[in-house]
């Protein structure tokens, strides 16, 4: 494979010396660049997106056309998982993603595949293949999957939700047919990232969208510890290059100790954590990813760069930090905002990379 | 007035030895009950419901008639001051409250008036002091109001948010407005509450919604400081009796030091924060209220009389500790699962208490 141009992501997750602070942005491939809205009305659905390889590739490589950013992340969806393990995944227009056969019971549960990553969910991995291709070693990829947990509140509710009110009425009162699931889950998870990783994905992801709604018990028994399956069984070193994890529990600020400790290079932090605090708390450990509220973008050219320049001194001198949002931009963020956002990044963060 | 019979809830809230844990459940004159649903469907709408007193009284002794609770809570909403400050609160079908005026700018925030609580609030405290007389003494009352920072999300909306992008671009581009618009608010708020302890009320409760949304210099900026302000502001004492005050901020978890520090007496506390750390970091200056998960309600009742078990063992012996769900008690909740709910709190705090 073609040698990396950029690799500081990759520096700095691993907490190596970088000239700036690398910066990519959680959906930066997403609904407010007007060229992704192209592609998705001559792709149909969200869904022919994600399984078309060049589609796929082409939303890709968008946001880094436009904006000097240091990774470029995989288009695809948290839910090809259990859509691949036969759940049978759908978008209800205006209503998000949807399975026609949630799991409820134990014979849901054991009725779930095992998917192989290069048959069932081969357009993921071709993706992974076009997309290094064309990347050419600008920038390194980033592969990524939900976290078991996150997957299996969608496999139980059969669509989003507010409440979780069926999946943790699963997790209280029948917790051995919930682990049952989460496994079946986590092995089907850990094949499909070390298929990203073997397909040339150079790091990776793990969205744990979900376990911030978790008591600390539950977050530690139903959550963290099958992300840390996870990383324990994936492949961290590949063509003699290391690749790094970062995991990301929204509204985990209270549990970064046990996340910092589940083996991961890097934590991703959502906005109401801050930054320093954080580095005190696991910096010696990982490598810290975020954390300015993606509102934020809405704000004036200004206030963006004041508020860069304040996530940057939160985080201090020093090697470490992947700025990101604390969250995914929002579909109605204008693309120009971004533009001064990254070039914030880029010029403010110098000084603390200056030795 | 007439002597409490039931002061438990007031005790615990100071810290004073009591024979068991107090229960109140928040939201607990909700849909959830099918009486509830039958005065409401009499009453016509919400607003209807809240604006007459009698009405209101009937549906804030209704919990109390079937459960064994150990306080009622006025049965309002939180949103009656910005309708009084003028914004014109109206329920669309099915969408939730919305405002006919929301507040944009400087002129929106110069026009707001400030309500006179025994006029154009007159029917909130009429409500106190009639729930008092039909409560004759069996429990104490708690009033409440939203906080200024959470009733100022509402108002720059228009309506409820997920994102905030319109209260959080102000808050961002133009925080000397912010900051008016959140003084005003504070005033109103405080005088409303001085006049809902004038009318009766016997402790009182701040529910800060969405000031977990905020990254942690901006909470402490637009929204605990006013919260502090309202506090330092309050009649703590009426009739020769306390007035014990209550600050919960939704997944405040990270910020409870400060919290504490605020001048309140307890802390409310959702169920993602451990009761027993929670009391390590905090539990010498405040009481602590919370801090079960509401979905546990859905589970069988063996799990949760076991989940009860486990949050009592969290908080551990002695005294400071109001039991309550960690959020409102959801609309699907079977009320059979509330009577194991409060059974198993009565039951099983005894012990804690032993001495």
């Amino acid at each position: 494979m073609t040698r990396l141009k950029n690799d500081r992501f990759l520096r700095a997750l691993l907490r190596q010396p970088v000239d700036r602070t690398p910066l990519w942005i959680m959906r930066q491939a997403g609904r407010y660049l007007p060229e992704y809205r192209a592609t998705r009305a001559k792709a149909g659905s969200f869904m022919d997106l994600c399984t078309n390889p060049e589609r796929a590739c082409e939303v890709t490589l968008q946001p880094l056309e436009r904006f000097d950013l240091d990774a470029a992340i995989l288009f695809s969806d948290i839910l090809t998982v259990p859509d691949a393990m036969g759940l049978g995944l759908y978008f209800a227009e205006g209503e998000g993603p949807k399975f026609k056969r949630p799991v409820r019971n134990a014979r849901d549960v054991d009725q779930l595949q095992s998917p192989d990553p290069e048959n069932e969910l081969r357009y993921v991995m071709d993706a992974v293949r076009t997309i290094r291709r064309e990347l050419d070693g600008r920038v390194p990829l980033i592969g990524f999957t939900g976290s078991p947990w996150t997957l299996a509140t969608y496999m139980v509710e059969g669509s989003g939700s507010k409440e979780f009110s069926l999946s943790k009425t699963m997790m209280y009162d029948e917790p051995a047919l919930m682990h049952r699931l989460l496994s079946k889950v986590t092995d089907s998870v850990t094949q499909y990232v070390n298929a990203q990783i073997s397909a040339g994905a150079q790091a990776i992801m793990i969205f744990d969208t979900w376990g911030g709604v978790l008591s600390p018990r539950c977050y530690q028994e139903f959550s963290l510890n099958y992300m840390k399956q996870v990383v324990d069984n994936l492949n961290r070193e590949h063509e003699g290059e290391k690749i790094p994890i970062i995991l990301f529990t929204k509204n985990g600020g209270q549990w970064l100790e046990s996340i910092a400790d589940s083996g991961c290079d890097g934590v991703g932090l959502d906005w109401t954590t801050d930054l320093s605090q954080a580095r005190a708390r696991i910096g010696d450990r990982v490598a810290l990813q975020g954390n300015m509220d993606p509102n934020v973008l809405y704000a004036s050219h200004q206030t963006i760069r004041d508020e860069v320049a304040r996530v940057l001194a939160s985080y201090g001198d020093g090697e470490g930090h992947i700025f990101n949002l604390g969250h995914g931009i929002h579909q109605h963020i204008d693309p120009d905002k971004v533009s001064t956002f990254v070039e914030a990044v880029h010029e403010l963060s110098q000084p603390y990379h200056s030795k």
